[in-house]
């Protein structure tokens, strides 16, 4: 399993906006990729126009050919891609180990 | 609840060694701070020394005043301090929303 996580900064007064197309493109798009796990968004403390996505693939492959060169990159980013201010900055990484309270 | 994500860059002949230091630190400090849920640890895929921490904290304060004014942060930085090159980079996230394959 691989964790991708992106960062990416929204136009401030679309919110909103961004996060009700973001659950669209993830039932609608990102579901239907293959090698696709799961997804969560995240919103910044610090810096509250910036979400993070964290999402895991079964493979690093799952995303960077699978999803990426496929049509459903292209309707992912028509989704989403209007709400950001930025190219979002994206970054795997592999799980070495977890541990809980 | 407040997800911590930290980015640390470590010196790259110590990788195994920071491992094995934070499995420590994990298991003998944090595990003893109030409000801290669960942690997990990931490497970089594209920049190979550098780890993510991703740390479930009950409250933003659990984790900014409770744990890191106490003397379990200065325990825990004096068991994985000495591997960073530089110092973390950390920001706290709120969630907004997930969804499962």
């Amino acid at each position: 399993m691989i964790t991708e996580i992106a960062h990416v900064e929204i136009d401030s007064d679309r919110l909103p906006e961004f996060e009700a197309a973001m659950k669209v493109a993830v039932s609608t798009v990102l579901s239907k990729s293959h090698g696709y796990r799961d997804f969560e968004l995240l919103k910044g403390v610090e810096r509250p126009s910036v979400y993070t996505f964290i999402i895991h693939w079964e493979t690093l492959e799952d995303h960077t050919v699978g999803f990426r060169e496929s049509n459903l990159f292209t309707e992912w980013r028509e989704i989403i891609g209007p709400f950001f201010a930025h190219p979002p900055v994206v970054e795997h990484w592999s799980h070495r180990f977890n541990a809980n309270a």
